[in-house]
């Protein structure tokens, strides 16, 4: 725009034939030099795959150094680990001992959302987080069972066999697809697909986590009212049928007194620990505090034999080797992997969420590829160790955060508790009532329902709320898959409607500024007369060529309309401001050749503002740039404006 | 930018405590009014499926006019029928015959390409093309059968029912894929879905017709070599063994003969064509002229004796019905659902492209969705009389077009032609040499294998390179649904990389202006000390959020590191151009949010420059506008520069 503040006509062209013309002063596009055949392809693959230039690091290191640095890499211990001390070790113990507190009873009530028996969710919550700690980057997390993905393994298996009539086929179709959850994450790891799982929307996760935590709520039901005979489905419909149609003789008013009682307690603490987040300890240790209480309670009263169900025989001991129990042959073997595969992609997803939040909140850098990797051979390591998936728990993380913990050393503080507890304490939890289960899981399940995040979609976007609405209502009235299943697709039609109808602006000049505009933005912005400016807002691919194309045409259209109704000069330049326009391929290139061509037949000149360097490279590689003529090509739109000036001036 | 051509610092703030202040004469960034409810969604709607606003022209009429719009929208005949003179009838005549030359003798070929008898070809000539200009809106496109869907239709079919030991349920199958082309086109369009078309890039496109071409002129090295054992498989390798494990017994020396001789008959006058455009007519009639004199030959010397093979008998009569041979029920309903929408959309995407091409040249519009219905009802009613898919022929087309057509009265000609060839002449072509129609196809397939559209796109993009040789070498080394299948992966992981992988630039000042842009394309544009400028590409959404956050952090992180090198003063502003940033969804508010916590961190102001209207209208209502100031955000990276100055003159 060549330092002039106002685009108004300057008549400096020589006036010859071509009615635009460069004046001297102003600043040519830049045409970028010819590219090494491969280099645009390396580059697009680099920024694809290692666009946080994993070996950076690596540069200019000596040979030793360099082991050290990839030993590291792999194991974070070791580089953390070197700075440990005794203030670091005091925070990690207390929050380790918290959220041991807080998994035990969860992962015994998670494990049976997974239909499994009690004492798996507990081997879950010792091995995974021991490897975790070794491998993985995050400082905050807490690693274990959680329930979204206990009651998604627990649908996706029953759907393949029944865990009453077939209990040992089940447990080994768990483990299998536990490997191959593991493999799934560690693979996308290493092949730095990490970028996969940014494919589900935030809006579309809202409403799918909202809809498991009801599912999950209602399923708690059956142990919160002492009903034994309940419905295998999971939608709202058949749960709360199953529930009313055993609301005479079914419900157990011993188990709702304790359950009920203890749920208020349990919602008081969460109460108390919102208010003052000095007291985040109080609803920590809740749930283990409500566990032993009601054991007691129920031991000294004997109240199963009123009829209030309790969780019996807990095996004791540590985790026994399920290697041989995995299926790498027959027809299970492939339901594992399918299985293995879903449950896997969704665990990453929560972990992934919940590692990038602690870092940003305490900023330090969390390398997504390589927490793959940690969270994948923890998986593959624990289903050889009686382990069903383990993830990030979001409620365990939290406070494992407020608690103060400074590195994973809390997980293993965590697993060592989980370790004493199966080597002697499960003999103690024969008499704890599944109602307190019950309790603690709606308890932990509630912050899913995360309204404040749904209120701020609808607010921000209504086609996102319709995507979290969708995977909310089709998790709770079909199923976890479905609602899985919705949430996806609803997530890729987002992306593919994103890049086939990307918008398009008309613009116009900001009084006293050589600056253009979206007019809609900016009501104060004039347009010039006989020229009209319009900006295209994304990158012109075959997904979207043809539209850009015919939407320029519109606004053509309705622009020439309105002239004519206002008697103005007519249109003869079309320019079209071209900054946002990052790349063109070959279909964008044609759709600029038929829109030349059709404006040639109309007499209105096209002109190019400010191409980006890629742009620029193509139309000059593929000869349009010729064509249109390099004199047709502008730095800004205010220079285009003042170049389409002498010949404007002729005829107004 | 206020007017000021240079960037420099102008300290006209108050110095108070906010190191940023806007000067008195700087424009604001609109926030734009509050939205109605359902605005937004309504405008996505909208712009999504009637983009084209197809009822502008119903506005404001009165009831009587609006009915006759109605019809004509329908029936476009109704339109350019009223002003049908014998002018355009002179052009049409000629065109109809020119093509109707051109497709009697390859619709006897492409009928066999699909496994049906030659007369399925010759009735889906009659039926289609007079439906089409009834319905289409298209002035150039010449109907019929076409050599890559007779060939998908035919490998499709042979993979559910062997046309050898079954024809009728072949046959059936065969009208019973029709009948759900047409149903899956004509939804298309009256859904406004025609947009899904675009998702099949130009380049996978290039590359599958190349490598269907090849797959069908070998095809006809059966017919041309006079081969009787030929393999059922498609792909080159078998077709190759095929033809030389007969070379010592198989070939036949008379067939050979007559197929080169004319072949270079044909390939000679298309040579003919392209030299002078006048003479357009010689290669449009040479197949026809072929075909008589090669039948005639046939017939004197009763070559079929020596081994020649010929087409025989074929039916005399036009179109019987097969509406009662339709499958509405049992297992091969699902069949020809699945090849139907295949091979529809395969259909459309040619017929499209088609009308596309040509309305671009002669500058007319046509509505794409209309199309669709209009194709989509042609190849219902086709089902019903005995056609098979029918759709828009290229190289008839273009014949059509250089003939001189007006209107689609140039396929009425055509139709009536076959028609009297169905009911008088079929007889005559008892001696036609099966050798004859493969030259013909040959020669017809020969500039679908487009090498100078392969060599532009390997130019312009390396990325499409691969797909289009992907779709290629898939179709010749597979097969069709294979290389279909990779040409339609291929365009989708093309737009998925799209939106994950959104480009960066770091921005710097052009000397004597206001303007900032990408340093790699600009090398004189300087930065500014103490200031980071980087512009985002694309929207932020969820699919590239972290990336954007995650590349930003990496810019500035290298910036550093560069500045600490040459002893320049820290970073203090990062500044982000947000003018190419059209939209932003609640997973990019997030990524700012984060990206601005971390930021605060190392003590570094972030400032917007330039958000659109959504963008600040959604920072707007998350509240992150007012986390961020308002007094962080700009209308051009100039004014923020500017405004960062007073603060820098501080340290420097």
């Amino acid at each position: 725009m060549s330092g002039r503040a106002h685009p108004d006509v300057n008549p400096v062209t020589d006036g010859g034939d071509l009615p635009i013309k460069s004046s001297p002063h102003r600043h040519k596009v830049g045409v970028p030099p010819k590219q090494n055949m491969f280099h645009d392809f390396m580059y697009t693959f680099k920024e694809t795959f290692f666009h946080d230039d994993p070996l950076r690091h690596f540069k200019d290191q000596p040979k030793s150094k360099k082991f050290m640095l990839g030993l590291q890499s792999v194991f974070p211990v070791f580089d953390w680990g070197r700075n440990y001390n005794l203030k670091k070790f005091r925070g990690d113990l207390i929050a380790g001992l918290t959220i041991a507190s807080l998994c035990i009873p969860q992962d015994i009530g998670y494990a049976k959302l997974a239909n499994l028996d009690p004492k798996y969710g507990l081997y879950s919550s010792f091995v995974p987080p021991l490897v975790y700690a070794c491998m993985g980057s995050s400082r905050d997390i807490a690693i274990g069972p959680v329930a979204v993905v206990s009651l998604l393994l627990g649908t996706l298996l029953r759907a393949e066999v029944d865990p009453n009539t077939n209990p040992d086929e089940y447990l080994r179709l768990a483990f299998t697809a536990t490997f191959f959850a593991g493999v799934t994450e560690a693979a996308l790891g290493f092949f730095r697909l990490g970028f996969l799982i940014d494919f589900l929307s935030h809006a579309a996760v809202v409403g799918f986590m909202g809809g498991a935590a009801i599912t999950i709520a209602l399923q708690q039901l059956k142990g919160f009212l002492g009903i034994k005979k309940f419905t295998k489905k999971t939608d709202i419909i058949a749960v709360l049928d199953s529930v009313f149609s055993a609301a005479h003789h079914g419900w157990n008013w011993q188990t709702i007194l304790i359950g009920a009682s203890f749920l208020t307690f349990l919602l008081t603490s969460k109460f108390i620990g919102k208010k003052s987040k000095k007291l985040f300890w109080i609803p920590a240790i809740a749930p283990l505090i409500s566990v032993i209480i009601s054991t007691f309670f129920v031991y000294i009263t004997r109240a199963d034999k009123q009829g209030v169900q309790i969780v019996k025989h807990l095996d004791k001991g540590i985790n026994p080797s399920s290697f041989h129990q995995i299926y790498f042959s027959g027809h299970y073997l492939a339901k594992g992997i399918r299985i293995g595969v879903v449950a896997g992609m969704v665990a990453l997803t929560e972990a992934v969420a919940i590692g990038r939040t602690f870092a940003a909140m305490k900023d330090y850098q969390i390398d997504g590829n390589k927490e793959m990797v940690a969270l994948g051979v923890m998986n593959v390591v624990g289903s050889m160790s009686s382990c069903y998936v383990a993830t990030g728990s979001f409620s365990r993380s939290a406070v494992n955060f407020m608690a103060g913990c400074q590195t994973a050393v809390s997980n293993i503080i965590m697993s060592i508790v989980v370790l004493l507890t199966l080597l002697f304490l499960t003999p103690l939890f024969k008499y704890t009532p599944n109602a307190i289960l019950a309790a603690i899981i709606i308890n932990a399940v509630i912050p899913l329902i995360d309204i404040q995040a749904a209120i701020l979609i609808f607010k921000v976007d209504k086609l996102d709320f319709v995507a979290c609405m969708g995977a909310f209502f089709g998790v709770i009235f079909a199923s976890v898959e479905i609602g899985l299943l919705i949430a996806v697709s609803i997530s890729f039609a987002k992306i593919l409607l994103q890049v086939t109808r990307p918008r398009t602006a008309v613009l116009g000049n900001i009084p006293r500024t050589s600056v253009y505009r979206n007019i809609q933005q900016y009501p104060e912005a004039t347009m010039v007369p006989g020229v009209l400016t319009i900006r295209v807002d994304s990158a012109i691919y075959f997904s979207n060529s043809n539209y850009v194309r015919e939407r320029i045409q519109r606004w053509l259209l309705e622009e020439e309309e309105k002239v004519k109704a206002a008697s103005l000069p007519r249109i003869q330049f079309l320019i079209i401001e071209m900054l946002p326009v990052t790349d063109i391929d070959t279909s964008g290139i044609h759709a600029l050749e038929d829109l030349y061509k059709s404006l040639q037949k109309r007499d209105i000149q096209l002109i190019l503002a400010n191409p980006g360097p890629l742009v620029i490279g193509k139309l000059h590689l593929s000869h349009f740039a010729d064509i249109l003529g390099y004199d047709h090509i502008f730095l800004t739109v205010a220079d285009a404006v003042e170049a389409c000036g002498p010949k404007l001036s002729d005829e107004v």
